[in-house]
């Protein structure tokens, strides 16, 4: 089946808020093997609501509708859409008397707002439709069947329309649904995009099902492979030998093959499996690696000090780079990063340093060493090793590159054993 | 003009990546006098692509499409809109060599990753149309135009698309617009959202041209003013005498009165100007307040150390924290801040510190320290002042609160000439 998402609202049109609710209904549609072509953004507008939920009508099977559903004058979404299918409003006792149940409650505790007339039209439905219960606001959700078509009804907020969605509509489509969708991600580090796309090219040009398509992200590239089978089980099983050939193919760069682990928790994992500690010594990325660390939640087991020695003082203080290496060399130098990362083992007491410099730009850059130009030195086991990169773009993107390959060069030094490797 | 905004891209369709683009986009649009009355997406698919590029281009003056711009040949924007509009591709030497260029520059860095000959398909450009080099990527940027009607191609990336909108199609469509939106951002910190939509409800009821829209960010509140005008110049005198009687209104809270600078930058300012050096002594954020700070280019001149102390002893080590403040008062206590603070001066010989100390969850809370609980404290001129917060939400949004609250903190703290304050 084909389904396709229409988001109702001038907020979205106006950009003043991200649509964040197509997003997910897309992956909840994927999901159960609906196959989305079109996603649409239509404001509170009577005659273009029309055209698009007609024209949406015509060339999907089930078409997802958000937002437009409140008490207000604005909101269009069911009159139009009942219209469109040719299907009369009616009240409905069962949402007249939800409704009035709950004002009834939020006005107990919201002295200062009004019931207004205007919140009886919510209790008006299609006739026939199926009434879904808001159990996080006012309005309910509709769902409309009419000659093979279908059109479901969602209120915006996503606190209302996730619930809803997950309770009520996904055993409905679910049921309408004869084939399922399996998919699983397998997250990449420290292999370039262009690289991993060749590397599976072979892959990807015989798939049939399960597919893979790869997706870019800074300093990652994740594979995401789709299977269509008439269950979960069937759909593991299918998925299965495409993720032992990538692990075969990527070894050790695969991080992840789950679609929640971040690389920062692949590295806190791996820290907290092997019993160690970390420090970070960062200069260019100013902290970020740090929060990224931090973002993981336990991650004050294993990670204790950060410095962010920003100045070539603190550098010196915080970590005892040499004067002479500062001097001669530069703070953006192999030699640097390497008593960068040396000096915070030592400082932090940790067993492991990360420690990063570099040039973000956008002023600085000199012929031998450019704007983007970045050491990374990783101490472990009283051994040092370090490498130089070149990331390319503005500030914002040299750092975020820059944060990203540390996390993995942290990773891959880990899983080396730094000491075998010099 | 009406203007549509079409994001190419089967991520995008597939829910595995939010539509950001289109809101900047949106966004964008209405700060240039445009009406957006439709947006959509499509999958990287030919048949589907002509027909929405199609129905855009009659119902709308400007279509401006993301993404598909890439080298690999499911890419398709370029070569669906030029024969859409029916402008025939050829080989653009100026492109060609940009690409060349930015690729050799890659490769000598990356030597794992190779060049392919799909990195050429970039340099074919419709006949006439305009290039937009793209500092950030290999995709540069198009506008097309004929017959009264105007496609614009942007790539997907944010950070490319971002300065390219911005430098390149942003003027491009000012001049095509007769009458003139202008606006300003009044940035207010220090004030949460329902207050100041309390303190100009006055205002707001009163509006005709200019218009008021407030919009809340983390840890900030940006009012936008919006004058339609003939001319720049009527524009900014409609709106001087509102942002006279916001100044009036919100005074020291008021930080920024340009879309463009950031808190952090307007902290980095003031520092820069009191000739102050700074320091950092961060536990829950973990980083995120000094990679703020490094986000301004030039930095290094006002910021030296960060401490990313996330455990006792670090706290304890490299900031002087009290055995017996831990164990007595335990580190998310206003005791804590103020050692972190002091201590993170003496360390860094700084003229001023800010400390943080923390719980952002979501495990560890009590009754007495609750998770989101925030202390937070400022050492200038040897005194040092405390404050209590209390955030609400995950991990990620009370980190993300505590960073945004505790610039504001120090800017604050600053104003006051903090030594007058005790």
């Amino acid at each position: 089946m084909i389904a396709e998402i229409v988001t109702v609202g001038t907020e979205i049109l106006l950009g003043n808020i991200v649509n964040t609710n197509s997003a997910y209904l897309a992956v909840e549609c994927a999901n159960l093997g609906l196959t989305v072509y079109y996603q649409s953004v239509v404001g509170d507008n009577e005659e273009r609501m029309k055209a698009v939920i007609r024209t949406a009508l015509d060339r999907s099977d089930v078409v997802i509708l958000t937002g437009g559903l409140g008490p207000t004058e604005d909101d269009l979404t069911k009159e139009v859409t009942a219209e469109v299918m040719g299907m009369p409003l009616v009240e409905d006792a069962h949402s007249k008397e939800r409704i009035e149940r709950y004002m009834k409650e939020y006005k107990k505790n919201n002295s200062q707002r009004r019931i207004t007339s205007n919140n009886y039209k919510q209790a008006l439905i299609p006739e026939g439709a199926l009434v879904l219960d808001n159990h996080n606001g006012t309005a309910p959700g509709l769902i409309l069947e009419k000659d093979g078509k279908i059109a479901i009804l969602l209120p915006g907020p996503p606190v209302e329309l996730k619930p809803m969605f997950t309770e009520e509509v996904y055993p409905y489509l679910r049921k309408k649904q004869p084939e399922i969708i399996y998919s699983q991600v397998v997250k990449i580090c420290g292999i370039g995009e262009s690289q991993v796309a060749e590397d599976i090219q072979d892959m990807i040009q015989a798939q049939t099902n399960p597919t893979i398509a790869p997706y870019a992200k800074i300093g990652e590239v994740h594979l995401r492979i789709t299977a269509k089978a008439s269950d979960e089980k069937e759909g593991k099983k299918l998925i299965k030998p495409v993720v032992r050939e990538l692990k075969r193919r990527f070894g050790r760069n695969i991080f992840a093959t789950e679609a929640e682990k971040t690389l920062e928790e692949a590295v806190v994992d791996m820290l907290r499996d092997q019993q160690l500690t970390l420090a970070l010594a960062e200069s260019c990325t100013g902290g970020e690696i740090a929060a990224r660390i931090v973002n993981v939640p336990g991650a004050s087991q294993v990670f204790t000090h950060g410095f962010v020695t920003y100045s070539n003082r603190a550098k010196r203080k915080c970590l005892g780079v040499k004067k002479a290496t500062l001097k001669l060399e530069g703070a953006v130098s192999a030699k640097c990063a390497k008593e960068m990362a040396k000096g915070g083992c030592n400082a932090a007491e940790a067993d492991i340093c990360l420690s990063i410099t570099g040039l973000a730009g956008p002023d600085g850059g000199t012929k031998e060493t450019p704007v983007g130009t970045v050491f990374m030195g990783c101490c472990y086991n009283g051994k040092v090793v370090t490498r130089e990169f070149h990331f390319t773009g503005n500030r914002t993107k040299i750092r975020q590159q820059a944060t990203a390959h540390a996390l993995a060069f942290l990773r891959e030094c880990m899983m080396e054993g730094i000491s075998k490797s010099e």
